[in-house]
């Protein structure tokens, strides 16, 4: 259990970081949505290791291929099996994975959890997994894109105390794409790469923040109660690697203003409803309101540094670890598409639920 | 769809400020605990309205009802049927409700949605409901309590810029339960108590943050991917109510320190496995680690102020809107019940999911 | 778990035979279907006890109250909350039950599984639990009227031997109303009374069967692989206390012929594909394909007789039982609206699955 | 939708006939459980068409493997992923139905629910889909025989009119594979052998039973209402191809008994509840007893025939069709351990759902 996500558009993912493959099934894909392995290929491209100096240096070419539930250019309606072989099986260098609980990372938790664990590369608890939500969030862009005209966009909005402030409304992917960072304030962008490169020298590493904008959903995507749009979300970004908070519109700095403040003033806009000011984050009582919703997520720097560190080996014993091999010293860029993966799925899973209704 | 949460321990809520009644229905909770009215009623009159100035005055005893699901003090392992009547039923107070949308409010998006809803006092969409969970929670608490010892406290420890800083071991319920603002803080509670009182004296409303700690929860509870626990309790508090923002651990803040300064190194404390610091939150890799689990939440200033705003009317025409009627200056200390009912439901689902497999 | 039925039209019941209240909770039904309990009581009225000398004599009005998601006569799009009193709760007759395991009654694997039971009248055992399902499908039934035309008709097909073949495409409801044992077939019905009459005289019981009937159900309800619409249909009357076998279209009948003489060709009829034999009940690969789905289930004799049976009890020592009290001496006719409710609430699902993705 | 079957022993399966590979994945089996191809493969190859002439001739190896979720031997508790590539892909065979509708199969149901389809060899609604089924089931079946001496054998019980009546509690699975028709009866088994061979050769086809056992299911499986245990086999068996009913214990014979023919008396067997018969077939309100649980499936007649049919293509016009290619004359004896599969895959979860309460 836990490796499924999503009530309509659902997507299983399955894997570990050295075993033969990775991968993802979407049930719930309408039929009919033209897809091929060139829609997902590019986010993969985007959240794959050794791009450039900024993320770690493993060496995967992720290359996704479609088993089933395409035919001829189009999606069946049936599930889509998407798979990505596992190439760079460096099990060496992770010796020390076997015997000894990295501190800050799921070894010990896996062990108290399963009472055994695939150790190499972190197994199932490596950030390797991501790919395939990422291939599955791919189709659920395209979905979202193609029926909706909902466009997802996001960038490394801090590194560190690095912070760039970036308009919601108007942020582009080219833009972000523009630097290794993925920072789309370029400014900004030119002294976190510096940062992280000095912190990848200390053998350090170094977390920050990514905002991520939906935009042109349209009012009614949703649900009361428990399934909020925002509650939904938060719940996904949560499930990211590293990632340590969640914040929608105003966030925490919303609950310094009063009531006054803080209301997003409805008036008509043509015939449409909007608001004036969008502190709620497109989202109200759980639904968003046609707004672009936007939120923040917080990632905490990578667990893996070049330091000796204090931790416990497999026998419960005291002892300490040095890191070796490939080392990150920020997850922040490659968890951009991760973040719009996630967004995708939750978007997409609305969008039919709100259709189920209607 | 929506209105239920959990996958073992499932909680489904139902009803409208303003019908009947309001429930909820437990299904999944083992049979032979012992349980009766009287665990649930302390939670539900923790979280109802009219306690003091500082929260709205709308009158309820929110007396709560077992129609099933228990026989002769126990469980009996079929659904548990939770029931509160609904009483202070004065819709007149409530009349612009129908003709306008109260900006920062779900009326619009309920109307987009569903094309119709029940606008008096808000309907599904009033924080009443909120008091099915907190029944349901009630019990999740209990169940979590007498089998594994689990202790969950939660507090205000925020009110505008008025911040509390506590210790996330040692807080008692007793001590929150002091003050009517629920801050162990006993100064800044008195702070924020008058700070309250004066929003509510201008007809204005504040926000804040809620911590919550869950302490003596084992190792090994949670799961990976996307059921990880730090997921499935932020989707728990962003369903909730005015919420806009979950943190787990160090949260944001970590964002701002290195991998060096953040990881929790790992020590042997008799033969248990321990860290020497909790920026994790008790949380590695979506399982609990036997630290304890402590996030915040943040809620936005409530959104009805005795104020006149800009808005638009169901007919889609600008308007203005002045509240009146009953008016809550904070939903803070009625949410500390919410929370922690919320964070219950989460912990005894994982806590059934663990021993499924074990 | 196993308290909810449906993915997208979910619906939740509750309660003990001798509790306060049964009810159920249906969540998903889409919002603008006018309401009323005058929809559902008719159902219900149907399926309650003491209406004829055919069935048990327990005396309930069993009158159901909506409790939430209906405002001004329509559907919120908010959970349904519905509950029917329990009335006559005569302990008494059933003393026996706390000490002994009635043969074929449900008792010993209550017991088995949880550890503890409300002996009281079955408890949830009980047959009383369907009320919760039967107002729960009426429901059901008025969406898929009113926004599909589809319609459910069944009727008793066979008491003991007596087996009555009525004509799928035609029955009406009308007529099965016709007799107390609800068999369209009147001359048939005539003598399934006296053989029911003759067995209750006996302190005997006796089962049959009932053919079920669904009505201009549009080709593409239903799903590939697991959730096969006759899938779907089959745990929906296996859920039917009493009941033993299910088959769809030709069942178990249909082994006998070999596939020349079992395959439904198609043909035009107008611009309408259609099927000239119906052998496949409506249902293809899953899926419906337009033509009248239609299903028979096995319910077995009622397990409680008027005669001394050897029996253990609850300390496990060998004993015997005599039955008592009130007495059914078979569960046909009531069991036909709670044959429709399940079905209704099938399709209602399917409907809604199927809107979601096209 | 549709595609994933189970709660806590989840599967979901995937692939297309003609597709590249066809697999499944298995989430929530517990850790620690030796597994490997070696205990999945002799099921698949009971499955695989090509054994015997009395089945479908294409040819495939059917090999699986396995990509994640297992480690040195044992399992992860993380999700298995199990593929079979497809190896005999001559779509040449399939041209008509690219432009035909198949009497009595789905390929019009998949049109009119998807508006396209995959009509190589069926695309997904193929038999071939089952492989995936019958890998998962497998690891189920390990599980309750490692864990809990659950043992499940089934059998062909009927062909046509040629039933053999064979001892649900003493048939061995040996016994069943004597014979390629998988019929324990060896005298029965030469007759279904040569009714079968003479239904091939006049290019026909024929339908029949298979009769399931399970034994040494502890008391207590299953759950009361939707999920009763009946209610998940009797879902699990009408999802297989042809499958048109499903009966367990008395079925439908049971309906000609009385109430005190019927019942089935408790008695002591030691310090073990048992009863004297087994008309309950194993299961008392929705749960198990204790009891071998039995029950029987029925399958029509496989849809391709040699003979010329009249259809409609898919332009919707009048046409006939004559069937060509690999032909199976009937399903049943690859189906056994499709049987097999499914009601391991109910039962591991109504396992792992008792663990968790318990």
């Amino acid at each position: 259990m836990g490796n499924t996500f999503g009530r309509l558009f659902r997507v299983t993912t399955w894997g570990e970081s050295h075993g033969a493959a990775i991968g993802a099934v979407v049930d719930g894909c309408p039929a009919r949505l033209p897809l091929s392995e060139a829609d997902i290929q590019p986010d993969l491209d985007r959240r794959a290791p050794g791009q450039s100096t900024l993320v770690t240096q493993r060496k995967e070419s992720d290359t996704v291929r479609i088993l089933s539930g395409v035919y001829e250019g189009q999606t069946l309606g049936t599930p889509i099996s998407l798979e990505i072989p596992n190439q760079d099986m460096r099990s060496g260098d992770y010796r020390d994975m076997q015997e000894k609980y990295r501190p800050s990372h799921a070894d010990y938790t896996y062990d108290a959890k399963y009472g055994v664990r695939d150790w190499r590369g972190g197994g199932r608890t490596s950030a390797r997994e991501t790919a395939g939500r990422v291939a599955a969030g791919a189709v659920a862009r395209k979905l979202l894109a193609m029926r909706h005209q909902v466009e997802i966009v996001s960038w490394v909005s801090a590194v560190g105390a690095i912070t760039a402030e970036c308009d919601v409304e108007s942020v582009t992917q080219e833009r972000v794409e523009k630097t290794p960072v993925r920072c789309p304030d370029l400014a900004r962008a030119e002294e976190m790469i510096r940062k992280i490169e000095a912190i990848r020298k200390d053998g350090n590493s170094i977390g920050g923040t990514i905002t991520c904008a939906i935009r042109r959903a349209p009012a009614g995507w949703g649900a009361p109660v428990f399934d909020r749009l925002e509650a939904d979300l938060a719940k996904a970004m949560l499930s990211l690697p590293a990632s340590k908070g969640f914040e929608i519109g105003s966030g925490f700095a919303g609950t310094l203003l009063t009531g006054r403040e803080h209301n997003d003033p409805f008036y008509m806009a043509g015939d449409r409803v909007r608001t004036r000011t969008n502190r709620s984050g497109g989202v109200q009582g759980g639904i968003s309101n046609g707004e672009t919703i936007y939120f923040k997520v917080a990632f905490k720097p990578t667990a893996t540094i070049m330091t000796e560190q204090q931790t416990v080996n497999v026998r419960h014993e005291d002892t300490t670890l040095t890191g070796r091999g490939r080392h990150d010293p920020g997850v922040l860029p490659r968890a951009v598409p991760m973040v719009e993966a996630m967004a995708a799925l939750v978007l997409a899973d609305h969008a039919l639920r709100q259709h189920a209704i209607s």
